[in-house]
């Protein structure tokens, strides 16, 4: 179906972008064959670095004309192997394509190409006194990444997802035609929205070449709060409460004891409080010190009277250093402490997270596999990870299999998603098929032929 | 190409729907022929009134069969053709599936059918303490309407619009198949976003019965400020200059004094001030007075500093319906000021609202007619009417073409789009295609070939 890349495709391929940047066979390092989580794994045929949208342009018509497929990878930090090159072809690096094109600050955009960093884009709107507000807990994706998967991250309970943020797109179609989808405008009626379909397509309707991104003022003042439970279902059931009081947390991230102490051994950092099963963090920010003490107070107060064991403010840097750190080093943490393992990050209605994590503690127990989770209490999204630790193949496969059926299963009960902001790529295709029923999908499949007549970009992924 | 509807088809609506819920040639009133503006006109065979989901169903299964063309309409007050039933068929009245079905508090969403009026949901929400932000002027339009066009509103500039408060849609497609997309989640990277897809389509993909929509605390407090300015330019160019200073207002409207007359004289009512040649008005809200008062303060300060007139504070309940009840009635206002004519809502990037008017202004001059306008000022939305007055047909026409092409030229030029808010219809379709070019369209008719095969659901619009 697919044509092989041949030596006259590695020249021209190398006409359009450099003789260094076309890397073929054993030049390729081993580390292209995966993403982050490393359960598919596969060798492109050629490596292509890119550097411009013109580029992209140029390579796309060679691929469509000769029909060979292509892969876009950023930072190859997703964990559903949608940036893996499954049917070979070309594997399209943008990590080259880093540029902060623009910042407007009249309109509060910034324009960027796809291969910055979250973390350059996150220090630069800081230092010119704006908050790009999603925040994703893997600093060095890339924002092409973030768009394709629909990021959602930590802020989503104050601020929304990836999704929220993304004014327009230039992007380059399967042909190589050049498109811009939006624009720097703040209200859109103009048809049918591509742009929102391309956000969280992965990769796989046409390539992210540009983003113009809405910014908001800076907050002044950001203070966390945290606050340990008793217990995973105290924790977990003051959030409902705490979204009714009419404060909006910036945050709210549950934390269990478990996963602390990973990420305590993992960073060699001591957590500001281990005594307890479960914590939830919280953030605040705001204009100025007393609208923020007062949320923070209204909260604190609240969690106290409904069980908390204690409310620690934490306003220092250093302190809010090591308790973030903590945070996000959990994904690393709970890697380092296993094999391998496998990941789920199901997004259910806010007051059904702690039936679900319970739902998880027991099946851990049923199983007989380590289950450690930590989660996005404020917004519903969950990441749960399946250790294999010392299983032989065979069990490891199939208890890994059966824990995910019965996860998703159980998501959908609740009235969840498959995803809340990993995506599902290669990995959860069975998943999203089983949860959406056929008709949802042959419409995904069958906006998928519009864009890719010839399915070369990204193909076998999401509907497929 | 479309069947006629038969007798046999009339008995089988009403074996749906019941006897007194379809009416037929003489039986329909003919203001079912046109929406709120009048310029598109065409009588359907059939009204059908449905009054649930499996209703919907049912109707649309004999449609389908029958390959009989049908439009969904809401309350009618859509300014661009888009619920006119052009090829006949049946028109679909959703004003009976009026009920809202739940309020979640610990999800803070709730749940509606597409029949709901705009005004019933926000007195909801209210009512219980919450807040619905999207907020069009037309209060009576019904969310159905509001989620086909994707409405903005006044308060987008803190808010958004209406896109960003879907969380889930039960739909039923061309075939009668009734789907969820989306689900009571706040994160979603689960495949391409149907929904998002639905949002803005102006029914012509699928039939919205049922919202699932987020709400966000009621603000406790809420201030109007209203600046007046020597000229529209110095009253615009404060808008940047408000963005950029870290306050963020729910509103920035834009008023002319010409507008304001006529919307003074079509209420007799008498606005606060009306000595000066632009105004804008704002609003904030918070959850402490303090809070609300320094924003304000800060705003009106700057607007001071930088040429305003003055800056009255509209606090009393008296005062804010005086001003925001004038800015109500500026499209009636206007209306019953001509005798006919046609409208404009391009959106620009914010600061080149000012450009725009001027460049109105001109036109009008230049042109020989009225070109009143308002605009929502904070997100770079306008509202621009072009007023037949005592025209001939054949100058009313060939002037209305003349400006209209001229004006989406200028919007394009500006970096702007075709629609802010009201979406494309009927009346729009040439310039979206003008604008947009070939591939976006048919990428957009590619879509809509993929849900309605038959080409049934509201044929002729958007992108036909």
């Amino acid at each position: 179906m697919y044509n092989k890349i041949t030596e006259k495709d590695v020249a021209a391929l190398r006409a359009i972008v450099g003789e260094s940047d076309v890397l073929v066979g054993e030049e390729i390092s081993p580390d292209y064959a995966h993403d982050e989580l490393g359960g598919i794994e596969k060798m492109p045929e050629a490596l292509v670095r890119v550097y411009s949208t013109e580029q992209i342009s140029e390579v796309m018509k060679l691929a469509y004309e000769r029909c060979i497929p292509v892969t876009v990878r950023g930072s190859g930090t997703g964990l559903v192997g949608a940036a893996v090159a499954v049917e070979g072809g070309i594997l399209m690096e943008t990590t080259k394509m880093n540029k902060i094109l623009e910042l407007d600050r009249n309109n509060l955009t910034v324009t960027v190409q796809p291969g910055v960093l979250l973390m350059e884009l996150a220090a630069f709107a800081e230092e010119n006194d704006f908050l790009y507000p999603p925040d994703p807990g893997e600093k060095s994706a890339t924002i092409g990444g973030n768009i394709s998967t629909n990021a959602g991250g930590m802020r989503a309970v104050k601020y929304g997802v990836t999704r929220d943020y993304v004014r327009a797109l230039t992007v380059v179609m399967p042909n190589g035609e050049i498109l811009e989808l939006g624009a720097k405008v703040a209200k859109n009626s103009s048809g049918y929205s591509l742009k929102d379909l391309v956000i969280g397509s992965e990769g796989t309707l046409c390539i992210i070449t540009e983003a113009v991104l809405k910014l908001v003022p800076l907050p002044k003042v950001s203070v966390s709060l945290l606050v340990p439970f008793k217990d995973m279902k105290s924790a977990i059931e003051a959030v409902p409460e705490i979204i009714r009081s009419k404060v909006t947390p910036t945050a709210i991230e549950y934390m269990s004891r478990d996963t602390i102490l990973f990420s305590e051994s993992y960073l060699g950092k001591k957590f500001p409080d281990t005594k307890n099963d479960a914590y939830i963090l919280l953030t605040f920010d705001g204009n100025t010190d007393e609208q923020v003490e007062a949320d923070m107070n209204t909260v604190a107060n609240l969690c106290l009277e409904i069980g908390a064991i204690d409310a620690y403010i934490v306003d220092t840097e250093e302190r809010k250093k090591s308790v973030w750190s903590a945070r996000g080093a959990f994904l690393e943490a709970i890697k380092a402490s296993t094999s391998e393992m496998d990941e789920c990050d199901v997004v259910v209605p806010k007051d059904m997270i702690a039936e679900f994590i319970k739902f998880t503690h027991a099946l851990s127990d049923e199983m007989g596999v380590r289950i450690p989770s930590f989660g996005h209490a404020g917004d519903g999204n969950l990441h749960i990870y399946i250790c294999r630790d010392d299983l032989d193949d065979a069990t490891w496969k199939q208890k890994l299999e059966v824990c995910f059926d019965r996860m998703y299963k159980k998501a959908e009960e609740l009235g969840g998603l498959v995803s809340g902001e990993h995506g599902i790529g290669y990995a959860k295709k069975d998943y999203l098929k089983k949860q959406y029923g056929e008709t949802p999908i042959a419409l995904m499949q069958g906006i998928k032929r519009v864009f890719d007549t010839k399915n070369i970009l990204n193909p076998g992924k999401v509907c497929f």
